[in-house]
């Protein structure tokens, strides 16, 4: 009976701050709608391979504030194949897992699309740092990223002013910009560089020398990881004008996916995870969780797959008009 | 003409974290809209008695990244004076005050209400770490507050499972439960009380009862300030169970107003500042300001005055579900 | 033969930040010794109750960036009476425990200088936020509690500058105001009230009145949980003055004991562990281990027991020199 | 006469956190002294070209708790002749500037004995956040650089532990390990690579196939940047290998000198600036402030020109030890 069948539940992809919250509202939810439920480890490997394991109430205490997955992740190269993805269904069943959530970015949210065509009723919940999810304002451990690049950024600030500096800060986001361009309304950056736009060292000089004139000794651009020009190039660029700035650079990297998570991605997760669990339990599968403004709702996968979340328009207007 | 009188910035009430930020673009998106901009200092008070200073666009540098407000903020008690109302706009008017931006919580809309009344274009940010202000999904400073409280309960909870111990702490909130019901689901506490609920000693009791069944040695229980139960009562309670677990009160404080505020306050309140100045540049005035969901919204202030927001049902249910 | 029993470890007395990383410490010395290494749990209640369990270099693997105690801690009542104590070191024995490693306060290692007059061998590792252990400059868990203050009063000083007021902050400290005093030089207080002096509300008064007129609109008083004098009527006596400030206590409480060590304590808690694991390898036991300047050394514990650290004069001068 | 001249203060090469808080006490100090204070901008550079402003109490309000310095600093090439230097004193004379403290690392004491050679009494204070100024335990801003590295790597942990995966961690430390190794201590890194010892490929291959051996399923290598190997290759070395772990490099780079400083660079700063007045202040000049254990003492300025400070072989061994 499907109402017997346990809930699996799995990482996968990049890892985000945040996920095991999502793992612990899952377990919990599924065990009060008497349910049991069983982690999969390593992702869509794990569940090829059987890396299954029961989840009790107390497995999860204390996840709740640990950045990363207790469950661990993978980018799986073998899931690709169909013929794996029959394997793992047929593997997930015989060990009674009747519905599975999986917690992960885009990649991973075809990865549940596949599955579901091969007949396993599921429910994704979006994890990205880089906030690229379309179907959800907000994926989760994106608060986070933010928040430690504040953290970096501000630190930053301290030395560029100084030493009448120029920092050129490379944030993760290889196809989006959202991190970048949030970051550069919070952190008061003079301009931000994203894959979405054009851009070259001539916006970038002469962002430095409007902010020179308008009385700035020190400058913060940020770059994201996908924005169209080189930083290397940059520097030399503002190195060799005559506003007297020295230019360095710092590539944020692997330090934006971790740490304990914010409130936000805390409530976030939770919520999701509530939500996800609430779905499979109405018999609502294939679908995704995502957060509509103010409330969380479910999407259907078909409307998620192929399609970009591209960063607001009002983001890059505010950039320009509060770096003044 | 209207066009080129000043727009005036004060901070008004309690202060919460992003205020600066709320400033900052208030002052920034004013000068890029053509417009002089004044700082009002020491909220009404300021206003009554001319405490008026001109704000470029270097007088809001580095302050983006400060808790509290440049402006400083008081509640006053003149103000509600309806005659200290009237001599406030004519001060306003006669230093080229033509519109007024008000960063503050319930009683500071009130007061923008007012001087509407009395001829003064104005409009709200709601500006509150109790998210109390009807209007709007959150005020600035919530978010800041929240991280603030789970970095203390973060820290408790390893005093608590050092020693099998049971903290009950206390959050802001004298009228609204909504800063100890999230910070219940993020930190996950065992319960919370809040004041919209009847509480007392037996479902603390029966908590922590539950809590010890089901194998854990420790419990966080929040109380907001204006719950209806004393936490001495509490902590005599529960001591006297035989479930082994000594009780130790904290009482969070001011500490939940300061601090730098997170990369969502300055993002809300910067949206919130931009909004605010278009809004008067357009002569869409005696509004607030409020967040739906994603989009930053203007409220007439007529439909804010006396209401009250109250905390969702879904994180009473949360808090519940996620305790197991 | 001596060299093949087991070192034990526990922790009692007050949890410390840097406790988990002193027990990391002696257990992977121990392992690298050739020695088992046995965790006793729940301080002095669990050596006589027989709460052993041995440790593996794996088992202390992840607890080094966690505030709190792996092993529990408790205050022993029962332990307080010489029978218990022999007991005690009967079972420890028994479960082949040839030495003892005893992480903790003043209190916690008076009991460890009763085991070693009943025949076990012991070394202490001070662990105290207090910092009143004698024979150390620095206890494990100082220094992360001094950041947490730090974080706190920079917090408390945003509201405190926005509203001209003063706070009067509670450190812990009850017997010694180490904590307090460098909490005043490292927060800019404008005073300190410490256990070791006598005060009166004329002492705050003038200090706030001499802040006032060097031009200063709010202050920082530390005051010490043990100080002599009540925070009411130190709250009802500025608030009397004509200065114009109002008035606001925090106590910080237990967060003073909780959070991810501080690099100095969990560098201080390494050594130590270390140092303490080399003592009883090398037969000198009884000792325990003391920061001297720089150098990790040996003090017998009979040059410990009864004697009181007290904060330097320099401290109470410099609070007062930067105050200005 | 000597006693009415003025102490002029500047801060010198990279910032470190905590030059601010070493500022203000010379600021106070001197006031309470008797004497004026003068702050020197950009450092040797202002000392040349006259860019001097008098500092008073109030000046240096609310610095305490910032990172950078708010004197600017740099490298200056032109102070590197002494022409320049002779030029520079004669300017110092001329503006009432009797004695002079210097903040800052290596090449920054050496100028402050190029002045004491050409008659400018002064004082110097260490400030390098990589402790490698000789005749002092500890300079200021390495505590806090050693709270950053902390908690970047415990983010990078959570990332590590999530997908088992060994993270190579660039630390800054040009010709010193210290940073390095303490961070190897304070993280639980299986191995740190310093300048001061050969390293290669094998040896980061050892460590990780030990760790794999003893059951760690990720590992964190520190490297500091002037290690005798490329991260590069390390990266391909570990690949290589049939452990089944990915490499993953992260430059921590910049975000090591900014910051608040954290609660024992304050204190450091705040004692060897008072300690830099007051041997001015009784005729003992041309020596550095050093920390000695517990002690601030004063060292003459020769004996720590052209000397290295090498890390402890406490801390090689240690990190061996504690990565069992």
């Amino acid at each position: 009976m499907a109402d017997e069948a346990a809930i699996g539940v799995l990482t996968s992809g990049g890892d985000a701050p945040g996920m095991n919250a999502a793992i612990r509202a899952v377990v919990r939810t599924g065990l009060q709608h008497g349910r049991k439920v069983i982690g999969v480890q390593n992702g869509y490997d794990g569940l090829i391979d059987g890396a299954y394991r029961p989840l009790g109430a107390r497995d999860v205490g204390n996840i709740l504030t640990h950045g990363g997955t207790m469950l661990y992740t993978r980018r799986s190269e073998r899931f690709l194949d169909p013929r794996r993805q029959v394997e793992a269904v047929q593997r997930a069943r015989a060990a009674g897992i009747g519905t599975l959530v999986i917690i992960g970015g885009e990649g991973s949210i075809q990865g549940a699309n596949a599955l579901a065509g091969h007949g396993l009723p599921v429910a994704a919940i979006p994890a990205s740092i880089d906030n690229d999810v379309f179907g959800t304002d907000l994926s989760i451990g994106v608060d986070t990223a933010l928040n430690t690049i504040v953290g970096a950024i501000d630190r930053l600030r301290d030395t560029a002013s100084s030493h009448n500096r120029a920092f050129l800060v490379e944030t993760m986001g290889r196809h989006c910009g959202y991190l970048a361009l949030v970051a550069g309304v919070v952190c008061g950056a003079e301009l931000v560089l994203v894959p979405e736009q054009k851009c070259g060292a001539a916006d970038v000089l002469a962002a430095i020398r409007n902010a020179h004139d308008r009385g700035k000794t020190n400058a913060i651009i940020i770059v994201a990881e996908g924005a169209q020009c080189g930083i290397g190039e940059l520097m030399r660029a503002i190195e060799a004008t005559d506003v007297g700035l020295t230019a360095r650079a710092s590539r944020l990297g692997h330090i934006q996916r971790g740490g304990s998570p914010s409130a936000l991605d805390r409530l976030l997760a939770s919520r999701m995870g509530v939500k996800a669990v609430q779905a499979l339990a109405a018999g609502q599968a294939n679908v995704m969780v995502g957060l509509d403004g103010n409330s969380v709702r479910l999407v259907p996968l078909a409307q998620v797959i192929g399609r970009k979340r591209a960063p607001e328009d009002e983001l890059f207007a505010m950039v320009r008009t509060l770096a003044l």
